[in-house]
């Protein structure tokens, strides 16, 4: 297809952007969006979020002058628009592939990446590094941080905020305010116009509380003045919510057009040059200018290859069923028996499968926003009143919260269920999305029981067997398939025995001790094996903790024990079980298979299991080698 | 000494209370004051804070039906007062001692005890969950949380007031405000009449706003509103900051005397009906009604035994220099020579030694407040900036950072330096405070050294070292002495060369292997079993992360490998020994000694490592067995 020269041809780096008049910059961003649909068709990606951002993102590279200017994006899935200007146009086709340039900024791809952004809220804590970076030296640069409305309920943004506002940073915020996280807005802070002070509830308790100041008595006294305050506060009570932050003596905007370039370039070129913290609430559509996007913006937050003209997706003869399906049929199930259950996710509603569970269970749904901290220690607060809370949250995002599993739920013991989705190697989305140290911080808590089901049979049995254990126990699955077997949400799922293994194939020249989907690799590995005549046992672990230690004896009495764990090895369940060889005081020869020390790229998963030697192939040579 | 009846003497359980007028309630007050400071004068504790909580608690207790109605203690080094009414004073004096009652709320101690508290901000969180079960069952109990204003900084606390305004949950929060976190207060929050809207800068960054706007141009039209909103702004400059929590929708009284017994049962009356989330602004004064304490409130923070008459500290005969002491000294010098370097902590400048850097260099000193995440996410944009940043947080709060270091550290492969104070056991504040994960939580991030040195000089070299290095290094030390030996500050530190280890001494029947504080105690095992006759080599590996391979090799010749860390041994450093000792295809023995998997109680330090194994006679006795 031919096709007229475009301006974004022209862009070899971002302040190119500074010679083009405002209408320019328009069919620049315009063109921008046509690239970003034409590759994100074809590759998948983060559509409707990065559409959205295109035009603050052109605004900004219009009178920055980077890479001495600082943009950091708060989860940089809404970048794409910053890289086809900053010289990546000719490569953006390779956008999250094996190879190609990430979907989030990455440093060590250009020098306009300023931090590799993937977990949400920490872009205005990064610029308050910059910002006093450029305090202390005395230059110039300017710093800009693009953060999402749902970002900003994170408790570290939070943080940033306070310590931003009372040092008075030299620095701009941008608050992309899409209305819309990834699944919906939740929390106080959400939806800058639906201010919770204007629900009957909160009114209903203002005028209680009056009312009893009526009655006297020395503590109306002290009253006296709350009555005027509360006054003046409902005045404001359909003031922006952006307003709290003016008490934390951040200079706030007016709402602005967020999808408007000449506005917003006026509004930069006001607060650019204040000596202090500025935030520009700019309201932006999600999908903005591609109308299968703006109308189903959640569908569009991270999508597959799609039909460009229409949006449909394009078959991709994905699992017939996926881990989270299974893992939210299991849980519909389970709260249907049991009325104690609780479901609690951080802004995942959709990823992590509850919206079968919403939607049978409104009441028991709690969905905190992007809050992993609250998640889990109001776990530990529901668990306490006899709740069964199960937390659902994407493998990489427990990192937020390992403190409050051990302090708030392992140290007392309370009965919560973590379920970690996406834990393993997620594929496109890269090193900040893969799940691979879970199996070292969930194993280092004393009282945490971690099961690692293989197949979706196994992972609705830990489901069944997890809501009916004492302690807190954490079940770690996989994106994508749940490993097929005969599975069926209407068999009666069969209770785990703690720490036992299930021994899968029998072998005696080596025993391969494998965990979650790294199981069904092995089988093929050992069918690979018998084919050069070596004979593999494979045990399905099933539990990282408590460890299985009889089939770990068992496996002592052949001449090789293999682990094999989608995680990584530094403080991984492998070096737990040569932890118990030891004690056992095995000679055998053992080999810890799982995830080297570096962060894995991106790429399809099963090609970077590939790379990892964590594939059938890989295992089996792995086996030959240490049997040689 | 005789002593008339007191009140506090008949009081067997909290609703005890109920009949007690207030001026009753006042004396009682005054008894729990008495015998906090007889009890900590000899115990040691956190005085300050507990005294300055004495009136919130007696209070609450006298309208609360606990246990039926929940109290969650944020940070519950507050809750001696608690402690008393709840049936333990006759067991009070035990206070942080081995086998005795602990110096925080813990559930398995009694029923009184709702969450294990320790770890500040969390308090929302657990009682938000307290009031959704309450929300789900239709029941009648009330929930209360206490929570300090340095508490309410931390981003999770934020989170929870978020959902909580959002669900208008039915739940009281006690802001015990003593304008005093355990060093100062920081961030805009803290001070709740000290508005930062109040400081000329951000005026000048408000007033150049409106100037510019003044110029006209299209933008303006979108002012007309911000100016006036700018204005509304401007008059309620000097309103409470409680005011914010408004804006989330929690109805907020204004401040009252949060010592005043009465005062506060009034309040409580008026809101403890009410069926929504409201916070009670109690001003309280830390050391409240002990002159002492009262004047050196930070001393009384956490303090040793003292004279009850003086509050001057019982000399204890504490190590010569402790391990806090030798990095404030070795971090000056090192700053004394790199401008690059900075210095971060959050809201332990003093307990990490950090004051001397303050004083030496304050413009260089950052205190983010009880904000690790912030903490560390701000270093890395420091680092991206060119600094030399130091954080320097105690090992068991940084667990609320580990996502922070890597992601926005180690990922990115940044020149952070972490200086993890009270690694290891830290004796009397118990298992919330020890800090025994982090050779865990450290070693499983690609990218990060991991520096574990063994004595005052090995730390001086340590911290020399980590700030030559590239990427992300961490330093783990111990509370109290770091190990003495010929250190002296005005020698030139040592470079120490990465990932080597040094043999103490030579010895071939076994093989100990030993990190941090555990060397000199292996050193004293080795003389004990030179005794036996039999011949231990010690060598202190001083790295974590990358472990010495070429030591591990050379120990393995011998007839027993003994790892010895104080840490968890699951995921731990012994374990990754092993991993080294697997891939050598090693026959030899090894044991790996640390902190089995269940959580340490309370106890002075010596005393716990004994009952662990991890003292002289324990690792010898390991050494005899394991070779026998």
């Amino acid at each position: 297809m031919q096709r007229r020269m475009r301006i974004l041809d022209s862009i070899a780096k971002p302040t190119d952007l500074h010679v083009l008049s405002v209408a320019e910059l328009g069919i620049l961003a315009s063109e921008i969006r046509a690239q970003i649909i034409d590759t994100t068709s074809k590759t998948g990606g983060h559509v409707a979020s990065s559409l959205g951002a295109v035009d603050i993102i052109v605004a900004l590279h219009s009178l920055l002058d980077a890479p001495k200017d600082k943009i950091v994006f708060d989860v940089g899935h809404q970048s794409y628009a910053h890289k086809l200007v900053t010289g990546r146009a000719d490569v953006f086709d390779t956008l999250r592939s094996y190879d190609g340039i990430s979907g989030f900024p990455r440093p060590s791809e250009s020098v306009y990446d300023t931090h590799p952004s993937g977990h949400a809220s920490d872009s205005l804590s990064v610029a308050s590094g910059l910002a006093k970076a450029k305090q202390l030296n005395g230059t110039d640069e300017r710093i800009v941080a693009v953060i999402g409305d749902a970002a900003l309920a994170g408790g570290m943004a939070f943080e940033a905020l306070n310590y931003i506002g009372s040092q008075q940073l030299p620095m701009v915020i941008v608050l992309n305010d899409n209305e819309m996280s990834i699944s919906r807005n939740v929390g106080a802070l959400m939806k800058h116009f639906g201010n919770i002070r204007a629900t009957s509830q909160y009114r209903d308790a203002r005028e209680q509380l009056q009312e009893m100041l009526e009655g006297g008595g020395r503590t109306s006294n002290a009253f006296a003045e709350f009555g005027k305050r509360a006054k003046e506060s409902m005045k404001q009570m359909f003031l922006p919510q952006s307003m709290i932050y003016e008490q934390l003596g951040i200079v706030c905007t007016p709402p602005i057009d967020g999808n408007d370039i000449g506005v917003l370039r006026e509004m930069l070129e006001l607060v650019l040059p204040v000596n202090g913290p500025v935030l520009i609430h700019a309201v932006t559509k999600k999908g903005a200018g591609y109308g299968p996007a703006e109308e189903q913006a959640e569908r569009f937050h991270g999508v597959g290859p799609y039909n460009p003209a229409t949006g449909t997706p394009l078959s991709q003869g994905g699992p017939a069923k996926t881990a989270t399906q299974v893992f939210s049929e299991a849980l519909v199930r389970e709260a249907s028996a049991d009325g104690r259950i609780v479901a609690i996710t951080a802004a995942m509603e959709g990823g992590t499968g509850l919206k079968a569970f919403r939607s049978a269970f409104p009441e028991r749904f709690i969905d905190v926003g992007i809050a992993e901290e609250q998640a889990v220690a109001m776990a530990s607060g529901l668990a306490i009143a006899g709740k069964k809370p199960v937390v659902a949250i994407y493998s990489t995002f427990m990192q937020r919260a390992i403190d409050q599993m051990a302090v708030d739920v392992a140290l007392p013991n309370l009965d919560v269920v973590f379920a970690l989705d996406r834990a393993g190697l997620v594929g496109d989305d890269g090193p900040t999305h893969h799940g691979v140290f879970d199996l070292v911080y969930l194993r280092m808590l004393p009282n945490m029981k971690v099961i690692v089901p293989s197949s979706e049979q196994r992972l609705s049995d830990a489901v069944h067997t997890a809501l009916r254990l004492n302690g807190p126990v954490a079940i770690r699955y996989p994106r994508g398939s749940a490993e097929h077997d005969d599975y069926d949400d209407a068999i009666a799922p069969e209770l785990l025995e703690v720490g036992a293994s299930r021994t899968l194939r029998e072998g005696d020249d080596a025993a391969i001790l494998a965990f979650g989907r790294m199981v069904s690799r092995s089988l093929a590995a050992a069918e690979l094996l018998a084919a050069d005549g070596i004979s593999a046992r494979v045990v399905d672990m099933t539990w990282a903790k408590p460890l299985d230690e009889e089939a770990i004896r068992a496996a002592a009495a052949t001449r090789l024990v293999v682990t094999v764990e989608e995680g990584v090895v530094a403080g991984g369940v492998g070096e737990g079980v040569l932890e118990v060889l030891s004690r056992l005081d095995s000679k055998t020869r053992a080999i810890t298979l799982g995830i080297p020390d570096s962060f894995v790229l991106q790429g399809k998963s099963e090609l970077l299991l590939h790379d990892l030697g964590l594939d059938a192939e890989g295992i089996a040579a792995a086996v030959r080698e240490g049997i040689a």
